[in-house]
């Protein structure tokens, strides 16, 4: 069995998951089997012309998987427990199996770190379902169901989206200021779909993309898959970074993907003469803004004098592409999301959509049309942002009493927060012992563009009661400052070290 | 107020319209306000290092659109204007779009003719409304709306679909022999998203992908759009031709899409035999299958001892990958289908359907299952056959009565029949006619891959209810016999020719 991973140095990427998903790939399309040896980590890494701890992670990964098995003095060996149970039954298809591996195209996305079950979990950019307004949703549906109007449901549509939901976004964006004469809407599965069209209608293989860093980690792969160059630029208190950005168009990016109101995962907010610079700044490069708008409607900030509310980029330019979405404020598992932008966009996306699947559910489309247009949907938002000033206030108050070695800003809304954590200490070893100790979260590093975001995770907080946030918080505080106590200990033994 | 507008003498915007767009969103985000004063354009122009000309240019448009007004002696100030009627500020959005076809991608799918409206439409391959049995379905909707599962159908859910209708899925495939223990299953929004997400597994830019000839072109187009060479397989009478398939596989494609059953747009249906032999080639060529399977169900044939129903590619070899949809049996408006195959293609789509869209609509899901489990779906299925037999029945007898100028071949079941014209009659042509005349359907040159199919035609019958198939199939032999008159004619005067 030769092991050519075919590794790409130049990639986010690091060496040993690149080398961990080509070996997972060889155990499960069965070129690599129950029993087989793998090469000494020396061996292959002199093979590779890797450095032997790369090889030694990308096992340790597959064996934390149980994918491996080392054995002391023996080496490691594929266990039986990838292919277990049912698969035995399989060998024979097994045998005869394609060669995968080097059908499939290699995956990009560092796989998702799967969440702890049975602990406070602030892992999720979600809202509760505790809230979900079942019986007004449900009227709602019942009412599309029993409308004339179910045949055309049925049958066939169009790629743009259902013609009155697609009217009654437009409208509404007209009335806001966001909309303009030029511009025209395509309604998508959620705003994932959303990005990804716009991926496929703006992004060649090479082309340099700036995005926010750290970011939502499902843009950061669509665009790794799409061959795209990423360009990370640091999201402060301020969200991201003006300065960073135009050297970022002045390196080449012809595009921007920006969260300007409460940025997954960091939770910052940009002020208006930030948001007025970048549009300047990507007009004058020639650059398009997509911007990812599925939070600001969860603001708890009550807009003064002092501060009126923040203008979308949209409002202050034409040229921006919007994207908005019903999952953050009503229902993820109900898929219907839109872009709103200039005719030339969505004509390339909506030719695109059709491609991709035909178009949106048909009955999603209707049900929610519906509820917001029953005033169901405002009604549930206002309980929605009831409940989060509730939940603001209790991660506020636990930060400042269990957080104070840490960094943070709260935000006035959305869904999650930032939590920079005492220098030297790493978020993906204190994961473990969070775990543990009955809280989950999600490390920075899942979050990295360009930068490694190692001291820094994500609490995702609008899933969670207010009990809970303050629970969550005090295991977590307490679990860094014994981490930080140790740290000084580990300064003079380092066996004691742990991050 | 700083006046800094980051201009950009390389770009293809002038300098003083970007100078003008920069002021124009300085007025409306607020940063300059009604009754504020400009500066002198000589001073600008001094302290911005520009003509003065650009600066009274920039001036003067803003003044045009009614931002700014000049009052002799006093210089430029900011008009209450800008920010009242949103149709001011578009004018300038108007002037300044970004160049749009520079960024967009290339768009590689020639545009779908337009159908033509209030005439019989064999235009499109979907199920005829008028069987939709809105009844039942609703009653399956209730059902589902009214089960204490509501909250988590609402929450997001798992990319690879909502677990009981996997499970559904899986099982009936396991006990039709056609699903193994290897493989897995996804679901998607109807298959021309499973056609997406495999194409994103399995094809790399400059791919050869063998694919029939004429095909549908919404899985043609979707392959070129990624920059895959397709190798067309000519599709007889007994569907694809195996002979040019080996020679696909010679010329170095591994990849090939195929519908076995009723393919869109021939009809045509491969016999066992030929089943059996292009999983031999492939198998032995280290190439893989997609089997469309969407029509199959819409067999009206009745299986006996002599010809036995046929077999699915996925039942005679492991590796073939088998799509499914609700879309052409039941609802086209509810967007279902799903991928079932090797567990390595399953994990590869899986984690590109999470970047594509997360997941499929949960309601649909449900609802669909439900309709399926309750029987419903069963007896609409015996309902649309016994429809459909008739539909074929009408079709058989116009086309003999009507087409004997023609080839055609009349299916035992699907949605579509080809129609080849007489020698030196010309499908595009034609349409204009048949058009004006009452009925539309579309030339063969749409589903071209590799050869013009310039004489050919499809006709998508099962949308129509019988009589509207025989008055249709009427006017196209009438106009098929003149045009083959004219023909003779034009042999003699060129003039009068018009095909």
């Amino acid at each position: 069995m030769e092991i050519r991973p075919g590794l790409n140095p130049a990639s986010e990427v690091p060496l040993y998951r690149q080398l961990s998903v080509y070996l997972h790939r060889l155990i499960e399309s069965g070129e690599l089997r129950a029993g087989d040896r793998l090469p000494p980590t020396r061996e292959l890494a002199g093979q590779l012309g890797l450095n032997r701890t790369t090889v030694s992670a990308a096992y340790e990964l597959l064996e934390t998987h149980g994918l491996i098995k080392g054995e002391v003095g023996r080496g490691s060996y594929v266990s039986g427990a990838g292919n277990s149970g049912a698969a035995n039954a399989l060998r024979t298809v097994q045998d005869e199996h394609l060669k995968w591996s080097r059908l499939l195209t290699p995956s990009v996305a560092p796989p998702a770190p799967p969440a702890a079950p049975g602990v406070i979990s602030f892992t999720n950019s979600r809202p509760s379902d505790n809230l979900f307004p079942i019986e007004e949703f449900r009227a709602s549906c019942l009412e599309v169901l029993a409308s004339p109007n179910m045949k055309a449901l049925l049958q066939l549509g169009s790629p743009g989206g259902y013609e009155p939901l697609r009217r009654f976004l437009l409208d509404r964006a007209v009335a806001q200021g966001v909309a303009r004469v030029g511009d025209d809407i395509l309604i998508t599965n959620g705003c994932q779909q959303a990005l990804d069209l716009l991926r496929r209608s703006l992004v060649r293989p090479g082309d340099k993309v700036a995005m926010e860093d750290p970011v939502y980690p499902g843009l950061r792969n669509l665009f790794l898959e799409s061959g795209a160059e990423l360009i990370g630029i640091p999201v402060g208190r301020q969200g991201l970074d003006p300065v960073a950005l135009q050297r970022a168009f002045d390196a080449g990016a012809r595009l921007v993907v920006v969260t300007p109101s409460f940025q997954n995962p960091t939770g910052a907010t940009m002020p208006a003469d930030h948001r007025v610079a970048i549009c300047s700044m990507a007009r004058a490069a020639g650059a398009a803004i997509i911007e990812n708008d599925i939070y600001s409607e969860l603001s708890c900030a009550l807009p003064d004098s002092r501060s009126p509310a923040l203008p979308r980029l949209k409002k202050l330019d034409g040229n921006v592409i919007l994207l908005g979405s019903f999952s953050k404020v009503a229902f993820p598992g109900v898929r219907v999301g839109w872009i709103i932008g200039p005719r030339p966009v969505i004509a390339r996306a909506t030719e695109l959509k059709q491609l991709a699947d035909l178009h949106t559910d048909h009955l999603s489309q209707a049900f929610l049309l519906h509820f917001a247009q029953s005033g169901r949907l405002a009604a549930h938002e206002a309980h929605v942002l009831e409940a989060a000033r509730e939940k603001l206030r209790a991660l506020e108050e636990s930060c400042r009493s269990h957080l104070s070695d840490c960094t943070w800003n709260i935000p006035s809304g959305g869904m999650n927060i930032w939590i920079g954590l005492p220098a030297g200490l790493d978020a993906v070893s204190l994961r473990g012992l969070a775990q543990q100790a009955g809280i989950d979260y999600l490390p920075g590093r899942y979050f990295a563009v360009s930068r490694a975001q190692d001291s820094g995770l994500r609490l995702s907080f609008a899933g969670l009661e207010p009990g809970e946030i303050r629970e969550g918080i005090r295991i977590l505080g307490s679990l860094i400052q014994r981490a930080v106590g140790l740290r000084g200990v580990a300064a003079q033994s380092p066996a004691l070290a742990m991050v």
